[in-house]
């Protein structure tokens, strides 16, 4: 999507024909900064250090990282060590995982001096395939904004919440979540969008609310504790968020605090969606208990960084010496809280029969 | 209680016998700073900046500001103007008002030449009043924590969640959703309290934080995103929070986020007790919609404050330019969500029928 009025996807290929470019995510809002990854430990720590982060976005990186570890040794070992590699950095994300066993599953039969090509080739298709997908979800989920806004007097806009950054950053491009309202917004559609700051990283405010703001959608960031209020009150008329991982009974894995906003949803009675490419459901994960939740540095809760008056960047430690914090990075949301699952298939009830109709060639793989 | 192992309360009659000092909760966690307070415009300018925040210590705060505009101009006129100035401070805690009444009515029926030292009596009576309350609500709410420490296995603690800060910052001493904690703590219990951050100004983390840390309460402070992860995964065996106003039908008006954990309680079957002293209570107000809710400044969602590694207190901008932002000080729990009420009383339902059976001189007071 744009930034600065010029369009950019959040990963591509150098105009060197081997190199990968990629938004460093860790300076956003404040420096719009370019990586050059040049190796596979390159992509490795790119998705370590989130650099880049979001799970459509991981799983592109890491198959440019298989790529750049083929370019500089395509051995079975070598192949071997870089998926392994790339696999350790984030064990939530199942787009990693996905990623890397379509990589192995492309080059694995391959002679070895024709994976690297083949490597680049497929990364390069990851990549296209996640831009379709989300444009697909977007279609699927302007529907739902359509009807609201159908429904609005003359004036009136359709407000949106979500929570973390599921948007064209956390993807190649257009986003999940963000999809239908890129979409919305270019059709000229009345539309407003509550940032969760979502704490402690504050991908919301940082990622979600710059993003928005360069392609020209209206929008508020709000605290994360701020939602249940806006919802008591008749502000929100849709959340949609993204999601790391679904489970087959359609239990949803997402960023920390994601359960809460779908509670205070439920119980006031506001459309809850989650947007995701249908990958990302695990059909081999009976349900969201068996979702391994990751948990991170304690300095992500102790410190944040931001931009002084006069222009410097400055980390500023906002706890007390000597307590200690905790920091899960993620929450599931059950799947009875969750009003439907926008996949670029079209919109599923979240729920194991549902999901099971709607993807038999997948189940029946799990099964096996 | 204790600071460096040294017992302060909140606000105190300096040894001149007419400045008023106060711990500078700004500052905090960072800097231990005393403020003299020598003027009733400069009282209201510590309730309004936040130099002193939490509804009991503000109501005290008050009392003590009419004390300083009494000592500088006891007339008629003069005590209109102080109480005026005063309660325009905060419109959302009930205690301002409260504690303004309580010195009007002390102070309106004597000559101006008695009103300064009467004042200062009252204002010194209001703050130890206040101590003895939060006393009593922390042996009510003890009872609570030895029934749960008494099924623990040895080695296993009490955990206990809590938002904002209801500490003894937010009071003269005790605080209210602490003093259980802090009398656990006295008669040696294991507990554990889960402390949450409370954006935007973070009073969780600052405040609730730093003063348990010096009165030696195990604690771990959380985002504001990670108590429904908790309380789904079994980690938290209650609840315990302030509040600024319970309606007449046991609404709860708390820190903006408040409604979300009891969501996430309710939903878990964990117990959700909200501590205050009785007069919180307004018997007035029908029911939690009526409570006006403040809206403060972008500011504290802009900008993060905080210890640079060398030890500078910088601010720092956190959000991109040009996105709003929007600041809700406040939300209403439903007394449907709330287990119960610990008062200095004793434990009461959080309904209309259990309330007006509790205090019945004041229900027959606000119906008049």
């Amino acid at each position: 999507m744009k930034v600065d009025g010029k369009y950019f996807r959040s990963i591509w290929l150098e105009p060197d024909g081997w190199s990968v470019g990629a938004i460093d995510q860790r300076k956003l809002p404040h420096q719009f900064v370019v990586a050059r990854l040049t190796s596979c430990d390159a992509a490795a720590d790119a998705i370590r250090s989130m650099l880049v982060r979001g799970a459509p976005l991981i799983g592109a990186t890491a198959a440019y990282g298989v790529a750049l570890a083929m370019r500089a040794d395509s051995s079975d070992a070598a192949l071997d060590a870089a998926c392994k590699a790339l696999l350790a950095t984030r064990p939530t994300a199942i787009n990693l995982k996905w990623a890397l066993d379509d990589m192995r599953a492309t080059l694995g039969h391959l002679p070895a001096s024709g994976r690297a090509e083949a490597a680049y080739t497929r990364a390069g298709e990851i990549a296209d395939d996640d831009v379709a997908i989300n444009q697909a979800i977007g279609q699927h989920g302007l529907a739902l904004i359509e009807v609201l806004a159908a429904t609005r007097k003359p004036g009136e806009r359709v407000n949106i919440l979500t929570h973390c950054n599921a948007g064209w950053l956390a993807t190649v491009d257009w986003g999940t979540a963000t999809a239908p309202i890129y979409l919305a917004r270019d059709r000229g559609l009345a539309i407003h969008v509550w940032v969760d700051e979502t704490r402690p990283r504050n991908q919301g405010a940082s990622l979600t609310a710059w993003e928005l703001g360069h392609h020209g959608v209206p929008h508020t960031i709000i605290p994360d504790n701020t939602g249940g209020y806006l919802m008591q009150h008749g502000m929100v008329d849709l959340v949609i968020v993204g999601t790391d991982r679904v489970a087959a009974n359609g239990d949803v894995c997402n960023k920390i605090g994601t359960y809460l906003k779908a509670l205070a949803a439920h119980d006031n009675g506001v459309p809850f969606y989650v947007a995701l490419p249908s990958p990302t459901i695990d059909f081999s994960v009976d349900d969201g208990t068996q979702i391994p939740i990751e948990q991170r540095a304690a300095d992500e809760v102790t410190t944040m960084t931001g931009r002084t008056a006069d222009g410097r960047i400055e980390s500023v430690r906002i706890v007390p010496d000597g307590s200690p914090v905790a920091n899960y990075g993620f929450d599931v949301t059950p799947a009875r809280l969750v009003t439907g699952l926008i996949t670029e298939r079209g919109l599923f009830k979240a729920d194991r029969a549902a999901l099971a109709a709607a993807f038999p060639e997948r189940t029946a793989a799990a099964a096996e």
